[in-house]
């Protein structure tokens, strides 16, 4: 049955692609306002495409922002475990729009990559999950018992999504969950991740004078909010490049010896990082640890965004009224990120001026995640692997964040296994996002392979 | 004559406001490309009425950017000295647009005040002197020789103004220059202005990674353009308040003990800054100087602008490729902007981390200017002041930057005197920005009297 539906997931690989087509051409953007209605009709493509590979009860279930796509197949009978697969049907927004090679939402594909807005952040990994399925249906069913949740709010947060698991716990009860979300190392070096960093993304603005002032006349006299804000996120960083928020390391769960061995790993050398950056050189960032470390094991501060006064070209001589900067932490096990938003509060109490005021803004928060490298998810995950890629696949642990992963920890008691196949080259968030096709490929056979394995009990 | 002339201005008020209100509603704004066509307008209206004033040789001189407008007056005899008027007919950008009150291009008369962008800085103080000019011109005649050059680069840096000046140094010889450019303390305290600050501005620019990254993948990994920047920035003070640029404070002239008294003047209290800028609290700056001497006898380093990375609206969890800066230092005599631009290469070279690239633009640059309190020019305004206000003025210091002040010293060898009527509260760069009228009125008649004082060789 296995090899039958690897047969039929090879013979039907082009009509794949152009499904992916489809759903990489509609911007989904959950950010923007003006791309609701997109959000709407790619809720609805996914909806029709479960109804097709023969999923019941699905709907799509409105929240405060974007809707929630669900729908289960439980037909593999009572002995067999009921796997919760995730995914997020939306993408980042594309700009700078300049910077792209190909249009954004008109995918293309040059080479072994298919380029476009989502096209391996998340699309195509939804795509690869569904065609896997696609291939079992045709090759006598699935072997095991299915439910899926496809969220549109991923990009932004995922806001809506505590409360729908909340409202939602006995549709989602499950064995284990299956998270789309992720990738593997490199083309020849499969891999599986089994943790990942959590997040909190703060706005701060800061605000001196009542409007913009001529910095000549009054330069000096009262304080500048952009001086100050520069002032206090450098203070976020001492001389080692270590994060100075009070407190801030105090829940970091050290590295093994095993683990610092594998932060040094040769795969990813210096050559991989500037190569994959264009950095000009590397080096910055917290002392005594690797890129790869620094990357994906050790917490991290960066500005995503800074905005202040006369922006333009030529000279504006203004002292600026107010001055914004986006922020967000990257967090590790057992880091807490209410406990990070309390040791932020401190840190500008303490070193906020009284010549401004200021406002702090969360945009959104998840705790970091990990999963037991021995769970027979894992290792089941490990053999499906070497399956395809005729070798065994190391573990890997993650930079980004996935926040469903520690939510339906949370709320459902589930454990998420991540099946993803995106590349670190993939440019996600950015300009020239791309999905690399073979890899593509081997994940729709690792997803036919693993449920088989999964439903024999492995 | 002097009656005669101050009779004629009272009677035509009317008339000069409704002039002074055509020329404000021109959008001359140097900074802009798309305001071309108003600043040729500007300069025609200008030099039309230069024309009906009985100037000669009025003419339009193209620069690369912006035109000058020029004439002259030499009937008063070779016995009389020759006085030069300097202007300039642009003004700053209205941006940010939300935040005025009435239309920035048409000029709205509240109670005392005409608000419009360019009615303080500086049309109404060219308008001042134009009808200074009439008025004497229907009673008798310019008691001195006269000429004027007006500029449309003041507000990007006058960069045209130094080739202009060498190219036409026997055009514009003269006893000394009358620059309008200038403000008085108060409505009810007129003052003369002896030093002015300098001013060098500065945008620098901090590249990191080629492409903007996905700050979860990549952070930490690579070094940050924007907290680089912060650090940067943050660095160019200590905790003093002082600028830490290498050899930045070497050439500024000691305050006296006098000057250190009038810096602690009680007209410009702690009350006056709050009321003026809105800042919920003075403080910040160097310690050790009052608010008054921290904006006018000190030199400062302000960010003009910030931005880098995403700054719409929600999060977006980029590592931006690149992040920029504008600056500028506001100097004091005898600061030269070429030590300052050396220091501030010192600075950035040493602490610029090889992690990045950087450029360093230089926007504009002048040296501070001063004038003596008991040169012949300075004492004659004095008693001309001393006439309309019918008290005596004080010398003030002016934290703004007029370059052509330090231009004309050196290649004409002539010094300026500062004859404007602003108030620090006219909002000059800002929205918003006014005039107050009854300044201005007395700004004409204190024209009509220096002039005629002056001719007797006062």
């Amino acid at each position: 049955m296995t090899e039958q539906a690897i047969a039929y997931a090879r013979k039907n690989a082009p009509a794949f692609l152009e499904e992916l087509k489809t759903l990489v051409r509609i911007p989904s953007i959950s950010t923007l306002p003006e791309n609701r209605a997109d959000m709407q009709r790619t809720a609805e493509w996914l909806a029709d495409h479960l109804r097709r590979l023969g999923f019941d009860r699905v709907t799509i279930l409105p929240t405060a922002k974007h809707p929630v796509v669900c729908g289960e197949c439980l037909k593999a009978g009572k002995n067999q475990p009921t796997l919760l697969y995730y995914g997020h049907y939306d993408v980042q927004p594309p700009d700078p729009l300049n910077l792209w090679k190909t249009p954004p939402f008109e995918p293309t594909i040059i080479g072994d990559n298919m380029f476009g807005r989502g096209a391996s952040d998340m699309k195509g990994q939804m795509v690869a999950f569904l065609e896997a399925l696609e291939s079992l249906a045709h090759s006598g069913g699935f072997p095991v018992n299915l439910k899926v949740l496809l969220e549109g709010e991923e990009e932004i947060g995922s806001p809506s999504l505590r409360g729908f698991i909340e409202q939602h716990k006995e549709m989602l009860a499950c064995t284990y969950c299956l998270n789309g979300d992720g990738g593997i190392q490199a083309p020849d070096i499969p891999s599986i991740t089994y943790t990942l960093r959590g997040m909190t993304y703060f706005e701060i603005r800061v605000h001196g004078p009542a409007g913009d002032l001529h910095s000549g006349e009054f330069g000096g006299a009262v304080e500048n909010p952009a001086n100050v804000l520069c002032r206090l996120i450098a203070g976020m960083h001492d001389a080692q490049g270590r994060i100075t928020l009070p407190g801030f390391y105090d829940q970091v769960r050290p590295l093994s010896k095993q683990e610092r061995a594998e932060g040094r790993r040769p795969l990813r050398g210096d050559d991989w990082w500037l190569e994959h950056t264009g950095a000009p050189a590397l080096g910055g960032g917290e002392m005594g640890y690797t890129p790869l470390e620094r990357s994906t094991a050790r917490p991290t501060l960066d500005v995503n965004g800074l905005l202040s006064g006369f922006t333009g070209e030529g000279s504006k001589t203004v002292l600026p009224a107010t001055a914004m900067a986006k922020f967000s932490m990257r967090l590790v096990p057992d880091q807490d990120p209410e406990q990070i938003l309390r040791s932020l509060g401190r840190y500008l109490e303490k070193h906020m001026p009284p010549t401004v005021t200021w406002e702090l803004l969360e945009h959104s928060s998840c705790k970091p995640g990990i999963i037991e490298r021995d769970s027979a998810a894992a290792q089941t995950a490990v053999r499906a692997f070497e399956q395809v890629w005729e070798k065994k696949p190391i573990f890997t642990r993650q930079g980004g964040s996935i926040p469903v992963v520690s939510l339906f920890k949370e709320l459902l008691g589930a454990d998420s296994l991540l099946l993803g196949f995106g590349l670190p080259d993939d440019n996600l968030h950015a300009p020239n996002e791309k999905l690399h096709l073979p890899s593509f490929q081997r994940g729709v056979e690792v997803f036919i392979r693993y449920l088989h394995m999964a439903a024999a009990g492995g």
